[in-house]
């Protein structure tokens, strides 16, 4: 029987089934072992979301490992291999829901500030853990809520460290210094309802739009940079028409999405969008949410300490990426704090049988070990 | 009390309450009327459509009246200012449903014929009746039914002069002297489904669609002739896409038509349709349904005898026309007869209190009977 101390506690965490927003004790059961070692911790709870802030130290500076206890649905129970809420081991995999995303990286955290505080019990700053439920959902009850006291009453994070899998093929291979931002809109063109043999008395909204969206489609926002790939835009809907053959739409609508480099800002996107609708004279009304703002912590201290820690754990190389999709360092970043994504490998994530290799749960708190010895021995 | 011949055997047809495909006995009605002066009858029922064939004479030419006895749907009988089905003159108009569309033209047709015979015993050619209770319905099991059998016995109409309410403003002052074609078609537009994030491993079917659809939009297909419109170009729906905004769609569907012109046909605007699509590369599959082809009779007999006519009935020059919708005109054209409709005002038509002029009833009555005047006398 395969047994460590960071597949142990994975364990422990797995068999909580905490999918978003219920926590079902999962930050109690780290908020004891980290209270055994000095932590003083703070439970934050924000209208049905359980938060986690400990400390050890008061000093700075301040390495934080960030994350959540709460899981995506699992899905068609049959469709799994084995109860995603009772983790197993089966050919090296350990399954479960939560596996990867992201329980066995909160196990690998506890356990390697357990061996490091154990090592150098009088270290240099101070170690937290910031912990929602609610990553996985609307996230405005979680790290954001969490984030706001800390600042309000200016405590900072010097680096934080994200568990998030981010890792493709091997432990290690890639971490994420950065996200791209995320900017949605829902555009509503307006024309006016009539019959196919009439068109001149109709005004189609598709028609009208046509060629705005084709310029939209093709148009090139920038071109990335040395961290960023090159700004994206994508159409995710689009509906128009009431079914009839013989009908001309009154109204179309569409949503579409921005992922979005350091090199343009959201108003930058908003009025450069507007400037093509209107151009080709399109009648529209249109509504944005900035789901995220861009971020990017650039080679630095946390970053050299983490490709230290990697090469020395792992033998690899690890690549710096900005790609994929959004997470909780969003909400970090603005903070001023240096902020990593590095955890296990994410094929599997979100999926039915999401698994880890339990070959990388000791080599994942061995680098986050090193990573406070780089830092903070 | 307002009173006439026309008026009386509208009434009649006006108490039926034949919504489609139902008949409800009206062409029993103008049957027993036909048969009457001389007409042979023919009952032909198709599926659940009742259809009636009447011919005075064996000999060419033929001039034959077409129309329908079925009525679209009431809509909410609480909007009604009387009910629809128990015909009511308020003002000059008489309100019912079909009261436009067209069961007063029927009667006309029937009084005309009355009229013709009683003075022209011995008329040149042959008078026919094609009437249909599935005008407003399927259009399957109707006047394309009796037109095959018609032609499958190598019996051809000279002239058809179909009852459809033509006018616009005042009686006669249109009459359709043809209908544009009209093809419809489902374009599905094929990608690979992804996540916004990952736009290099999706396919936006809304993307690689967007410039030929913007060029489809804007293509001129024809410039119409002297008798026919521009053809037209209507996209009617548009939809792709599963609601969230973070998922590029995997396909796209959207639905066409075309109204064309007798200067492009079907296959040619098949054709440029595909070219357009295939230049820009887009992955479809795309279904074609012929919902009617183009008709024209040009300048010549009927429509000679239907100018006359109305100059005599009215005092005004009738237009020729070929806007619009289409007719039945549509399946009996291709037999080579020269088809003309020519009817009451079209504004109330599947409207709530649809209604007709009463005072355009007799001069009506007379028109028709005017060109069996100059056609057959």
């Amino acid at each position: 029987m395969t047994s460590s101390a960071t597949l142990d506690l994975s364990l422990e965490l797995l068999r909580q089934p905490s999918v978003t927003p219920i926590d079902h004790t999962c930050q109690t059961i780290m908020a004891d072992r980290l209270a055994k070692i000095g932590f003083n911790i703070e439970h934050m709870r924000f209208e049905d979301v359980d938060n986690l802030w400990a400390r050890k130290g008061t000093e700075s500076p301040v390495l934080c490992f960030a994350g959540h206890t709460d899981v995506v649905p699992t899905g068609s129970l049959d469709a799994w291999g084995s109860d995603p809420f009772q983790p197993e081991i089966r050919d090296g995999k350990l399954y479960g829901r939560g596996s990867a995303d992201m329980k066995t990286a909160l196990a690998a955290m506890v356990i390697a500030s357990e061996r490091f505080i154990a090592k150098h019990p009088n270290h240099q700053g101070s170690i937290a853990f910031l912990i929602t439920s609610d990553e996985e959902g609307p996230s405005i009850n979680g790290t954001v809520k969490v984030v706001e006291a800390l600042e309000a009453r200016n405590e900072k994070m010097t680096w934080c460290l994200v568990g998030e899998p981010s890792s493709t093929n091997q432990l290690g291979d890639i971490v994420k210094n950065g996200r791209r931002g995320s900017l949605n809109a829902k555009l509503t063109v307006k024309g006016k309802q009539g019959h196919v043999a009439y068109p001149h008395l109709a005004v189609n909204p598709i028609h009208t739009a046509s060629k705005a969206l084709a310029e939209l489609c093709e148009t090139v926002w920038d071109n990335g940079n040395e961290y960023f790939p090159a700004t994206s835009f994508q159409i995710s809907n689009i509906n128009s028409g009431t079914g009839a053959t013989n009908v001309v739409p009154g109204t179309m609508t569409t949503l579409f999405n921005f992922r979005y480099s350091t090199e343009v800002t959201a108003d930058e996107l908003k009025a450069r969008t507007l400037e093509i609708l209107d151009r080709h004279q399109v009648q529209y009304e249109i509504e944005w949410t900035l789901s995220g703002l861009p971020f990017l912590t650039p080679v630095g201290e946390l970053v050299t300490a983490a490709q230290n820690a990697i090469r020395n754990v792992t033998g690899i190389e690890t690549e710096l990426s900005t790609s994929g999709g959004t997470s909780d360092g969003r909400f970090i970043a603005p903070t001023g704090a240096q902020v990593l994504e590095l955890g296990v490998l994410n094929a599997s994530i979100h999926q039915i049988d999401e698994h880890v290799n339990v070959a990388d749960l000791e080599p994942l708190a061995e680098i986050y070990e090193q990573i406070l010895e780089g830092l903070l021995a």
